[in-house]
Order: C-alpha cells, then structure tokens, then sequence
C-alpha cells in the first residue's frame, strides 16, 4: 500500500502522527521559505507543508518543480494547522513533509480540475478520465452507485432475484432501432443488442422465477435528442401472481427507500392521477407537481362572446402564474414570442392580469367584461396579483403547449427546486394510440399490455378510450419508470392482435416465440423498468444524464474519447462475410 | 395478490388458517373419491386435498381436469396430514381447498418438470423457460443472485465503486475477436463490444476513482471450446496506489466471505505457489490441490541406465496413484491407452507397483532393480499399496500429459470432492510467452502488466524468465480470477514494447490513447478479474457453468431457444450501410 491514510481521512485527533499519502497534486503555493501543496485523492484534499526550517533542501527543491496533477508519495508528520480551514473536513491540519517521492508527472491538463472547471464540453468528454476528477463528476459516479446498491438490497430483501439476460439476441421485424451483430460462427447471420429484457423477463415469469430485477444496459439505434443515450441503463422488474396494486406498492416502496437512504426524505403514500387527469390538468403525462399552475379549461367562460379566435377553438385552457401581474408589456410580449417558436408551436396567447385591486386587464378586453374575466381567474385559480396566460386550438395540441409554457415559467419562477421531491403514479393509460402515418392503432406500451376488463367492450366501439393496466412513476415531471400488467391468456392476447391489425400469420411470424411459450403455463405478471440514468440525476438534484454515465456517447452517438464507432479493417469485415455498401 | 402465502412457507403452526394459493401443478393423484395436487411456485411444493365428503362436487370435477403445469389459483383451510412427509418443509401439512380458478392451461410440457428430468440438454436448452423451472436450474440462478449480493456488498463496505464502463466501444488491431456493430449514424463505421473492460477500468485508475469494481458482460467472438460462451460475466476490479500484497489480500478476503457466507466455512490465509513451482508440482498453473499425487521427477533416479525412452527424454516424471497396486493389467493398460489418445497425447506411459510387502513390480524390471524402483518410490512419494504411473518426453509437453492423467484420476478415484474447497493463489507468472507461429515473445497477461523491478535485467539476455507482477487465483483446479499489477511509468511501457516486437509508431496506433491518458499522472494500480461463471458453478460444486447461466448459448454460439443468430432484412442492412458478401 503507497499510503497509511486517504487524503480525506486525517483530523486534529491524528496530531502527531507518522502518516503516509498519496495522491495528486491540487494545486501548490511557494512562498519561498516555504511551499504547501494540496494533495488530491478520491476521498479529500489533505494540505502538505514544506518549511525551509524543517524540511530537507533537496526536498524543499523537489515539491517547488511539483508541477498540477503531478502524482505524488508522501511520509510526513501530521501538525495542527496555524490558519485553519473550516470549508474542509481535513482543514485544522496539515502534514509536515519529511519524504517525497515522484510516482508519475503529468502533462498540463487541458482544463483545470476544479467544481467549476474552465473546460468546455467538448474537452471535457474527450478528456473524460480527467472530467471524472473533478469533484461533480465523481460524486455523480459515487452517488449512482450507491443507488443500485440501494436498489438491489432492497429488492433482494423482497425476494427479487436478479437475472442477467442475454445481450446477444434476436432481431425482430419490428426491430427497426435494433443495433445488430454479425455472427462470424454463423456467416450471414446477425444477432441483435436488446431494446430492453421484455421478452425474457416474461419468460422468467413462464420459468416460475416469481421476482425477478436486473440492473442492465439497453440499446437502441435512434437519433438522438438531447439527453439520450444509444446505450442506456434500465432497472428491469417482472412479478408473477400480482395485481397492479401490488406493483405500485412494491415500486413506491422501492422510491421511498431510495428518498430515505439517500436523502433522509421521509414521503408518505405517492399521489396517484389518471393519464386523463394529467392530461387535463397539466397536459402533460409526466406532470411535474412540485408546482401547482393547474390548467383551468375556459371554454364554458369564454366561447359566449364575439371572440373567434376563442369561439372555434376545440379548447382553451389557461394557467395562472403567481405574482406576475406586475409584468411589463415587454415581459409578457416576449412570453408570446416563447410560446410562438416553432418548438412550442402556438400562433398567440391572450393574457390577462388580475390587478391587485381585484380588477382585471386583458389583452381581449374588446370581448369581454370584468365578470367574464372573474369566471376566468376562478377558473384557473388566479388571485389578485396573479397573470392569467390563455392559448387555445386543437385539444391536445394546446395542452402540449400550455404544458411547455408551465415548465417553462417553473424554471424562471424557480418552483422547480431541485431537492424537493415530488414522486406520482400516472395510472389508467390508454391501451391504444392512433398512428397517423399507419392509419392505425398501436399499443401504447406493447402488444402484451393488458386492457381494463371492464373497458374491453369498447374495443370495437371505440378503441381509444380503452384503459390499460398501464402506470408510470414520474418525479419531478421526469418520467421515471413505467409498466404494465402483461396479458396472460391466449384469448384476450388473439383480440389484442386482431384490434392492432395482425393478422394470425403475422402475429405468429413477430410474436409466436413468446405465445408459444405461454401455451406452457404462464402466470398473471406485470412489471416495470426504471431508467436509471435519469432516476439517478433525478434524485442527485440534477436534471441532464450525462454526469451520472462514466463515458457518455455525444448527440452523434460518438464516444469522443476513444473516438468510436470507428472504420475496422476490410480483413474484419471479410472474416465476418460483411462488406460496406458503395466501396 | 393472488395469494396469502407462497407454496413453501405453510406449517403446523398454520394450522386452521384460511388461505390462497397459487402456482403449478407439480402431479396430481386421483384416487377417486380423493384427489391430491401438488401445487409448485419459486418457493415450494404444498400438497393440496379435494375429499368427495368435504369438497364442493364440481371442484371435485375441476381438480381432476388439471393437467401438469396447469396454473391455478386455490382457497381452502390448512389441516394437519395424515401421512406427514418429512421430506419436504410443507409435509406436515396440506390445504383442504374449497375453492379452485384455473388461471392458464398448459400443454404437456415436452420433458418432465423433476430434479431428475427425462430431457435431453438440446430439448431443455429449447424450452429453456420450462427447464428453469426445474429445481436445480432455478436453485441455480438463486445461487448466482446470492453470490453477486455478496460480492457487491463486501466489496462496496471496503470503499470500491461499481461503475458501468460503456459496451458499445472501439475495435482495436489485435481485437481479432471482437464482435462488431455497425453505426447506422456513422455510414461505414463500427463500434465494438468489449472483451473486457481492461482500459477503461485502467482510464477510471488515471481518473482517480482509487477502487473500481463492475459485474459486467464481456463478449469474444472466438471459435467455443466446450463450456464456453461468446457472452460472459466477469468481476472487474482495479485499485490504485497499492501493490501486489494489497490486491491478493482483497480478494483472497472477498473469497473467504463468500466460502463463509455461503458455505460457512473457514479458510484460514489462502496458499501460494509461484508459476514455476504449479508447474513442477502439477504439471499445470491452475493445479487442484483437493488432493495429492504430486509429480515426482525422476530424471536423477531413471536416467543412468540402458532405457534409451527415458536416457532421450527432456523430463521423466511420475505420479503415485493411492492404493492402485492391485490394478490388474487390464485395468493399466486401459490407463495406457487413456494418455495415449490424440487429446492428451502420450507416446507410452511405464508404471510400477509398489507392492504391500515392500516390493516393486515395473513394466520395465529390465532395466531397473528394485533400488531403483525404491528411489522412484521416495521421488514420488509413493507408499506400500500405491501404483507409480511415469511419462517422459519433452518438459511442458510431459507435464501437460501427467498433469491430465492426474485430473482424470482424481475425478475417477473421487478425490475432487464438489463441497471441498481449496483456494490457491499462483503469482509469479512469466512475463512473457513465446509464439511459435510469429517467432516472437508476447505478452502473457497484456502488454501492462509490470514486469518484476528484479527481473529486468533479463529482458535481453532471457525474457522468457522474465517474472510478471500476476497472479491467477485457483480454486478447486480451476482459474477463477487473474491478474496483475499494470505498468503506470512511460519508460517502462517504451522498453516492454520493445521487447514485445511494436516499433513506436505500431505502438502508438494500438495503445496510443491509453498512453497519452497515461501522461495525465496515471498512479500507481492492478487489478483483477474472477471469471462469474464459472466462480458460482464451482461455489455450487459444480465444474460446468451452464445451468448457472439463465439463457445460455450453444457450442455454435447460438441460442436455440430464440433461435438467434438469424438473417436480418436486406432493408435493415441498407440501412447500416453494410451487404452480405457472396450474395
């Protein structure tokens, strides 16, 4: 071992010690007759002193030449501190250096190994293993692993068995985001990287393995938004013999661990809302609710007047934002301007102050009256103060962008307040979307997705409005996880296909693999995944992935520090039976 | 929750208790006017009763439809066995069942669902989801959970930070077997999955991390030897700022948990035994030391007669099998012709038996008399009532031979017992390895590992006696972990190179980027890595890794129950900008 302590470790208590350190060096000051340098590792900083009085010439020399990031050995005394440093667990000492030794120098980093570093994202990712000094990065590393730590004795405790599945897998025809494998054993042939366990989590449940968790990577070849990764990490989980209710109370229960371990939260029973409350009140199906600025529906209180715009709408919807009566024209013109970009998409917002006094001013004062403009603030919730923003068009349209708005303002209004937690079930989604390119329905989550029954009579009347056995946990407006009790029963699965459009042929060629294995017995199950990437920035107050991951991919889905994907060699590709089109 | 308690937790004490049930029918007896079922989940078996006197008449009826693997549901109230069947944790009692809902039928599954199944390995391998269900299957994958609990705790309570390192990376020159993956965002170019972590657990050393572990996936595309996967699980671990001592320690003491914590055994310090010293001793550098027969070299006591085999050979040595004087001749000669298979490979093999009275009796009594005969005796150990068995060749070649002869004998003469465990560390591994087939040295472990500071002025004149700072950990005659402490400083990474044959510009382009991190104050660090697989068979006291692993792949590589690899759709190749050749 180079060292008798980390660099994090010694206290007043220690005073006197013979000590040995290692670690690299934070910075120095020379002062001459005298040289302290910070000494770094993992665990803390630790303050070394050289002192022209006590300490030996040539070592003297030595730590002056000690240049950033230089890696270092040293035996030393520990001595109380003259000017102590309350900020550090290590401030009331430092170590009195009697020996020094050079293990490795360094090249002068690119950027400078501070919290708030000099270096842009750029040469932060390809100098990564320089990032993952900086205290923020470590910590989000250190911090994610005491998430899954926390996670799998939790679940292990519940009698979950994690199980790790096959990587190299199957492509399917609907597999159109399938990273692929060319198989060398196998000319020709290519296995696929998985979307995610799905399959095989259910066929653990056929296997009578009753819980089952994994920690696992997913894949998934698609153009990235921002924050996404095309290689992601999902905490998988299958229940065999439950209910949905039992789902929900394991998986709370999971969070509510997680916000104890973590952050000393204690959160009582999570809220729960149905997709169409979400959608009505936030517009959202993710709602953060940190923040009220619930929707407040005007129609009835405003499609009564000579207002067309209004009057042809299918809704108008409006929310109250505290205390922002007092905007300026400026203020609210370029609030109008946020919500006309071609990201948000709205073509104009009514506003309407509600003054102090109780009156009201609006920009659609034209059509309507104080009283009118009372219905609208009771509608929405406004009080005195308070600045009603109302947008209006097609429904769902409109929601979506009155939703973008509403975060939009938590932000600046800063109601979004990063160590707050507000975790919420979003349940009863629909069991079907419809699909305007295919003309069709789809399953929302995936064919196995179990409907309502007590919906299932609507599937030929009107396919939309059946429920399913569909639920997600969102925290703080990020979708965090989500599930679905699956289908287990070979007729309701057949009336699934029939109403997404397969024929039997079809159905058998995509999904007969997994029918055919619950012709053997397969038991009521359900699960739910969690993204851990962003579960874990979540909880560490953060809102972007990209710390939580070691060594994240770019937008490109490039890894900029060893510079993949990469051309490989035509011998390669000839030994793998593949070429490369137009070459 | 469609049930009160799991199949595996009723007693006496429950007793009168009113309770569900559910799972599959393991058997059903039907004796008429009584039937009895055996319902199975994860848990346990409990025996459920249907009495004509006491049951519901169309239940009756019910219970007798249920086929195997039916999965049913049932109510009733627990009551005391007649025949209690002390065999099973549940046999006190069984469940009177007053209701019944049959949740899914099964087909008849196409082997039985026993300890002891009727199917073959290819059927079960196919219905790999019905042979889970299997106890020593299931109880398999239980087993691995626990032991990677165990693993992750002990090694998070000692400060180290599993940390996901990425699975789409770059392929390397000598990445001869890695599997690639074509980049539909990047035309042409192609990432690859990892052979192992090792530069990226060596990239997070550089970026201070200070002890880093992962049970992680690790891939190679090489032609599988029986009871290897081209997917395999692997214990990645790396530390810095210490030194051999302190990584065999670590992980001798993350063995010595597990044996305790799974086994309840205590292994005091684990031995040691250098390369040079396994390979004498055993022929073999991963030797299992359950048992004795240790190589006796006989050159000095055979050499000095008329035998021209042995006067020629580099290397005579033998082996004294216990108690195996009495073998009839029948019974050496099919010995005989054993080593002389293509597989291990012996041109003859000369024996000796020591007979009770003090005697010897040799296939060579020609040459040698019975002073001879009592040296061989002394060299090998062999005592009254032991048969000496002796090979001679060239030196590894031999070795290798009697090494195989040994392993076979000890299984035949069962002194490889399953629930006896015998850790052994192996250090002091050659640096070096000659290759035929390029006429060049490479390296042994890769091109990091630091070779022995007193070693190194044998580079030149004798690199093939060059000792590396790598270690195997052995347990029961199997490599279960290895690995070494890295090279950290340029000079000597530049002289291993050298030595290895790469110009600098060869080296630059192969290792270049781990280099240039190297410049950033890379400390002082190793590692190691356990083999999962095959750590948790042997745990299991088991030699082949296949039933712990959920969804294994066949000798081809294939998975035949999704039937993976597969051809993929000419539009999906367009897509990733690659063809098949010969199409």
């Amino acid at each position: 071992m180079y060292r008798s302590h980390s660099c994090g470790e010694l206290r007043i208590a220690d005073t006197n010690k013979e000590v040995t350190l290692a670690g690299w060096v934070q910075k120095s000051r020379d002062k001459g007759f005298m040289v302290w340098v910070d000494l770094r590792d993992r665990y803390g900083i630790t303050q070394l002193i050289f002192d022209e009085s006590r300490t030996d010439a040539a070592i003297m020399q030595q730590a002056k030449s000690l240049g950033r990031e230089f890696v270092i050995q040293v035996k030393g005394q520990v001595i109380e501190r003259e000017s102590k440093n309350a900020n550090m667990p290590t401030g009331e000492i430092e170590v009195l250096v009697s020996e020094l030794e050079l293990l490795n120098e360094s090249q002068i980093p690119p950027f400078t190994i501070e919290d708030d570093t000099d270096g842009g994202e750029d040469i932060r990712m390809k100098y990564r293993y320089l990032d993952i000094r900086r205290n923020p990065v470590k910590n989000a590393l250190l911090f994610r692993h005491k998430v899954t730590q926390e996670v799998r004795n939790y679940l292990s405790s519940l009698d979950f068995c994690e199980v790790e599945t096959p990587y190299l897998i199957k492509s399917t025809p609907e597999g159109a985001r399938d990273f692929v494998v060319p198989s060398r054993m196998n000319p020709g042939q290519f296995y696929a990287l998985p979307q995610s366990p799905q399959t095989f989590k259910q066929l653990l449940m056929v296997a009578g393995m009753d819980r089952y968790f994994q920690i696992v990577k997913c894949f998934r070849d698609e153009d990235l938004r921002a924050d996404r990764q095309p290689e992601f990490t999902q905490i998988d989980c299958e229940m065999s013999f439950i209910e949905q209710e039992d789902i929900l109370d394991v998986f709370e229960g999971l969070t509510r661990h997680l916000l104890k371990k973590i952050h000393n939260l204690d959160i009582s029973k999570f809220p729960r809302m149905t997709f169409d409350e979400a959608m009505r009140k936030y517009g959202n199906d993710k709602p953060d609710i940190r923040f009220g600025m619930e929707f407040g529906e005007l129609n009835a209180v405003t499609q009564h007047k000579d207002f067309a715009v209004f009057n042809h709408a299918e809704l108008v919807v409006g929310i109250a934002v505290p205390h922002a009566a007092g905007y300026t024209r400026k203020q609210i013109d370029e609030l109008i301007e946020w919500v006309k970009r071609p990201q948000v998409g709205a073509t104009g917002m009514v506003y309407c102050k509600c003054e102090a006094d109780g009156s009201f001013k609006s920009s659609v004062d034209k059509f309507y009256d104080q009283e009118d403009l009372a219905k609208w603030a009771a509608a929405t919730g406004a009080k005195a103060g308070d600045l009603i923003l109302v947008l209006s068009g097609p429904t769902l349209k409109t929601r979506t962008q009155l939703s973008a708005l509403r975060m939009e303002l938590g932000n600046r209004l800063g109601l979004r307040k990063p160590h707050e937690f507000a975790p919420l079930w979003v349940i009863d989604f629909p069991l079907l979307e419809w699909d305007e390119e295919s003309a069709r329905y789809h399953a929302m989550h995936h064919p196995f997705t179990s409907p309502k029954p007590e919906d299932m009579h609507l599937l030929d009347s009107d396919p939309g409005k059946v429920r399913a056995n569909a639920y997600d946990l969102v925290l703080n407006g990020n979708e965090i996880g989500g599930g679905s009790i699956r289908i287990h029963d070979k007729e309701t699965q057949a009336l699934m296909f029939k109403h997404l459009g397969f024929s039997t042929e079809e159905a058998q060629e995509q999904f007969g693999f997994l029918m055919n294995a619950f012709q053997y017995g397969a038991p009521p199950h359900g699960g739910l995944a969690f993204g851990l990437d962003r579960l874990t920035a979540i909880l560490g107050g953060q809102e972007t992935i990209r710390d939580f991951i070691a060594f994240p991919k770019n937008n490109a889905g490039r890894d900029v520090m060893i510079d993949a994907p990469s051309s490989i060699a035509t011998a390669q590709l000839d030994e793998l039976n593949i070429g490369l089109k137009n070459k």
